[in-house]
């Protein structure tokens, strides 16, 4: 892969770990029987959407209602928002539905189900519920469930949970136990809907290490992991991903030589980056990133973005040595903490596959 | 101000702050008569950078080359791309200058200038100091900046640098000692290039808290101050902003109240915030923002955004009372970390006049 001629920084996708991302994951949920719904905050784009349709997935997971206006008007019918919605955006999404949309909102307390049940084009919801995460969500057991699922009536479409706390830990027992509270909450949320003689089709949950990891996903209906698609070095971390199934990096550029500083100075900063530093709560001392080589992805032992400013990276050199195996203006690869933060910095992936020109795919930034 | 309809999240820009900002900095170069270059990384939008050449600023620099074309595109002529350039970036610097672009480069190492000295079109250059930051440039005192002033022979417009270990402490003789610092090393490398025969017609420095507290600027020729336009809690826990000054804001939603974890739920994130948690280092508890009132910006005491995720800023209760305060659908204004980082994950400002309507301004993002 001749890179001379990319400009830096740019956001490269290599396709054949991103096939090979999205294979095993639709595998994995034909395995258990259940749906893929991809959540595409991650890769807020219509030809990762498309390839994972084409894999199998039945629908897809949004995270802002830009995204479910940008995939509808690119022909995906079957769409989750799966960030619990409020009053006043209720009319962009009926707006949606109007034009045919199959969109379905989210919510987690009985005031937004009142409005959603009161507007004139009908809207489906599923009820939120926490497994844990302790972020959004209704406890399974609690009695708000049945408040909300009575006052949602017939726009009751199930009922959704993510267990983000399985980005906690490294412990894959430990993982394997959260992915079986999502499931089990998930589930327990949807027999009391029911009991109560309410209907509850969809039963969704999921994260990518509670996917990479659960062993049982009985009475779930889809499971909607995102990070899955790209991998980064927070998944490597907590043994959710190999390295070499990270599709996403940053190609860069050596732009200095700090010899006082004992630094290499490359020109993918905070931004191009993003100053999320997740995986080092894991993996002490990665930082903002592992410098690799360009072709290879081979990583240049010892070398780490130790710091960013908004567009240098700042890369500690282990030995003078350093300086001659990167001279200035030469062409690094960055494997990123965290893809979703990474990613969003760009307005478009520069796709690359062996013995195919590199392509570009656009993005859906913003709100 | 009436928020009601504005859709969250959302960028706000007070235009009477900014204003103030532009105009206050303006008199601290004019009083210390040298000139204005402001930093428009932060600001990134023709409007301000309008504003401020109103108001006195003889030219802008820039962190991409992409913001100089755009800001060239829109009529700034004087522009200095402040982040080291190397030798594959040339062609894109050139293009711009032969169409008439008054453009400077920096650089800070012999081999970038040796590529610089051959361009066909000549390419005007500031050899970049390093005062203490220990980011990039090199020594005032070091052999280097002969070498390189040397080849850039007449390219060499000045020299320049950035006290970004400013940012490194709220102490205010501190900042005064690296403002000294910063002023003296560019200065004493231009004096070295001059006797050495070489022209330096421009001395450049700066940062914003350099440019607040610093005292002499004799031998400057301008400053280079960014975030100054807009301010951030960053610069308020370092001493070098009000918080009155502070011009901008996201505007967001309640989306949900977790009763469980004690937690009111914002639909501004990771994402619409920034994962910059620098304050914290000065002002430990301001997490990633200040959640106020929206139309008066009047902090709601103890509410602090504590956690981000992508789409979700998670604000702890400091009662039970706090959700009756801030009931599922309000809106609030989080007083960003970073104004430069937050910013970076819109496409535009609302800007908001007393008595006016508001008004949008665009932004030039990515590379």
């Amino acid at each position: 892969m001749d890179l001379t001629a990319t400009p830096t920084p740019s956001l490269l996708l290599d396709r054949d770990r991103l096939e090979r991302n999205v294979s095993a994951m639709q595998a994995r949920m034909d395995a258990s029987g259940i749906g893929l719904r991809p959540h595409l905050k991650t890769a807020k784009s219509i030809d990762v959407a498309r390839l994972a349709i084409q894999k199998g997935a039945h629908g897809v997971t949004v995270s802002t209602l830009k995204e479910a206006r940008y995939f509808f008007d690119n022909g995906v019918k079957d769409i989750l928002y799966a960030v619990g919605i409020v009053a006043g955006k209720l009319p962009e999404a009926a707006a949606l539905i109007e034009r045919g949309c199959d969109l379905k909102v989210v919510t987690d307390n009985v005031d937004t189900a009142k409005a959603i049940a009161a507007t004139e084009t009908p809207i489906r919801c599923l009820i939120e519920v926490d497994t844990g995460g302790a972020r959004a969500g209704i406890q399974a057991e609690g009695p708000e469930l049945l408040d909300i699922g009575k006052t949602l009536g017939a726009r009751l479409a199930g009922v959704m949970t993510h267990a983000g706390h399985s980005y906690g830990t490294a412990d894959i027992a430990e993982i394997k136990r959260i992915a079986e509270d999502e499931r089990a909450g998930a589930v327990r949320a949807a027999e009391r809907l029911r009991a109560a003689g309410l209907s509850c089709d969809i039963v969704s949950a999921g994260s990518t290490p509670t996917a990479i990891h659960g062993e049982n996903r009985t009475g779930l209906t889809e499971f909607r992991p995102g990070v899955y698609v790209f991998q980064d070095l927070f998944q490597v971390a907590i043994n959710s991903s190999a390295r070499d199934d990270l599709a996403l990096s940053v190609l860069a550029s050596v732009i200095g030589h700090n010899k006082t500083a004992g630094t290499i100075l490359l020109d993918a900063g905070g931004l191009a980056l993003s100053k999320d530093s997740g995986a080092n709560g894991h993996r002490p001392g990665v930082g903002y990133g592992e410098v690799c080589a360009p072709e290879t992805l081979t990583h240049h032992a010892g070398l780490f973005v130790a710091d960013v400013h908004q567009e240098h990276g700042i890369v500690p050199i282990t030995s003078e040595d350093d300086y001659t195996r990167l001279p200035i203006g030469a062409k690094v690869r960055i494997l990123p903490n965290h893809a979703c933060m990474t990613a969003a910095a760009y307005e478009d992936y520069i796709v690359l596959q062996a013995d195919q020109p590199p392509t570009r795919w656009g993005r859906i930034n913003g709100w």
